[in-house]
């Protein structure tokens, strides 16, 4: 295992430490946790929004810490959810007097954490809401997952459900307008190669030479289909495809695009299938009115991509083009 | 060699009409050539900044074109100098009535190729101020290089020189805040592994399992030793020591420092080399005003970092928190 590290077991640490001595002046480690908070939390008058779950999915979940996204991420060990007492912590840092939102990607360890860390707040009175971001068409069900995974469609529910707390938005509101990007988000990723575990010093499963896993999941979780590698117009009309069987778009509709490099993919390659995928959307005579191409959802060192489509109403494409300043999003 | 391209003929040229596709707001290409401009270009009364070089360092040079930063990004094949006559588009493209400044990383090829392109555009009436960043503190003279490479460091030379043509600068101005980066700016790298060139379709060189080399270029040019793979820690020393001995630096001096990822880095790692890095600058008692952490200045899926140190006066202070608003950097 090659990795730029000192000693396995202080990984996380060392990267939330080394986070907030990048960016002393955005974010704020709580003492004694694995949660970045804003500088300025708890905002008062605004719900506060807290995510995370494993790390290795950086800039997820703490780049996204700051103004017009998130108040708080909570980072549990490499691809690991985080503990409850973590994310009770962070739920009590941020509340602002209006309540508090928990986005969690859908899998069983994050949903039963988060749960009982909202519990755990309630009892003091805070009122939390919690919505749950499952994306991923590939699998239904999968290694640890009850229905679909969730992956970098999250990124545009942290957008856009901190757009609207930024405006002052109720938690009902919020949470609801959450829960209209988790309807209509859908993705899909491929890997072409696997990634390691620091803890585990082994790559997580393998891949021969010139084959490539469509439908992987960003811990490595199997997909849909082993193949021998496809070109990028190949790549682009099967994520395509999967991803719109579900939101069947039609004409003239409205929707934001997220190119996803899974971490060790250079860009040049992910705007090559940007220019790919974005051939198929003009066919299919879709408005693309936001694209975003990027790392955002990573998965350590690996080799792959995914591809998200958000469609828009009017409500979403303000919310997702509004101002935010985070480490490593702003608009 | 598994990457996400059709043709590798057609790699650059997919890769444009990625960017341009995904970003119409922002960005245009010049017909028949590989250069992108901003979407105003020619901006009157403003110096037009422009800069280039092979490709496969994405997000530069084509991520850096937007306000406060280029106005033009010459692409060339991958790992290869744009040619002059692509360069004397690109200059004639920006020239708002004010000069157009070169910012060229110190490659043979390219030094010659944007000098040539500078001779035929000074032909034509416009002023053409160069400048030739050479930070990489690793060698001198390399593979493609006499003296030393232009790496990372680059990256700030755009921002500060761009931040500076905005607020109305005349060419003169420009050129010589430019140089003063250069002269204030020193960078050192390291790789974990080799990149493949899509044309080549082999990796540009080979490391055992258990070996790193310190002081690679960005194309994969020799450095200065093979070792053993390091800790974090010993990294951060490494690297830092040997800027340090260039830079010389002073209690309470203020600088800056971006630490790169060159492409299939976990964004996790360089915090955690970021973490040991600020810790010797701590000790240093060096004042530390802005950080970037991230992929700046890659080398495809090559498996490394480099660390960049800027010395700062109150004037490259001020123009490097100024604010910018082009693909890859914003702030």
């Amino acid at each position: 295992m090659k990795k730029i590290l000192n000693d396995v077991e202080a990984v996380v640490d060392e990267m939330l430490e080394g986070m907030v001595a990048a960016h002393p002046d955005r974010l704020r480690r709580l003492k004694g946790t694995t949660v970045l908070v804003r500088k300025e939390a708890p905002v008062n008058g605004k719900v506060g929004i807290v995510s995370g779950g494993g790390s290795g999915h950086e800039p997820a979940h703490g780049g996204f810490v700051g103004e017009g996204m998130l108040d708080a991420a909570v980072a549990g060990e490499v691809f690991t959810s985080p503990t409850p007492d973590q994310i009770y912590e962070a739920i009590k840092a941020v509340h602002g007097g209006k309540g508090v939102l928990l986005i969690i990607k859908n899998y069983t360890g994050d949903v039963m954490n988060f749960e009982m860390a909202a519990e755990m707040a309630e009892i003091d009175g805070i009122k939390v809401r919690q919505v749950i971001v499952n994306d991923d068409v590939a699998v239904e069900d999968s290694s640890f997952t009850s229905g679909r995974r969730g992956i970098a469609g999250t990124v545009l529910v942290h957008k856009i459900a901190g757009a609207l707390a930024a405006n002052g938005a109720s938690l009902e509101q919020v949470e609801s307008v959450a829960n209209k990007v988790i309807q209509n988000v859908k993705s899909m990723g491929m890997s072409l190669t696997p990634c390691t575990v620091p803890a585990s010093g082994k790559p997580g499963f393998q891949l021969a030479e010139n084959e490539i896993e469509i439908g992987t999941g960003i811990h490595g979780e199997p997909g849909v289909e082993r193949t021998k590698i496809l070109t990028a117009k190949e790549l682009a009309e099967v994520l395509f495809q999967k991803v719109n069987n579900d939101l069947n778009l039609q004409e003239r509709e409205e929707v934001a695009i997220l190119v996803n490099g899974l971490g060790a993919t250079p860009l040049m390659e992910l705007y090559v299938l940007h220019y790919n995928l974005k051939a198929l959307l003009d066919k299919k005579k879709l408005q693309v009115v936001d694209t975003i191409v990027g790392e955002w959802m990573t998965s350590l060192e690996m080799s792959g991509v995914s591809i998200t489509i958000l469609r828009l109403d009017d409500q979403l494409k303000t919310l997702l083009k509004q101002e935010a300043d985070t480490v490593a999003f702003k608009r």
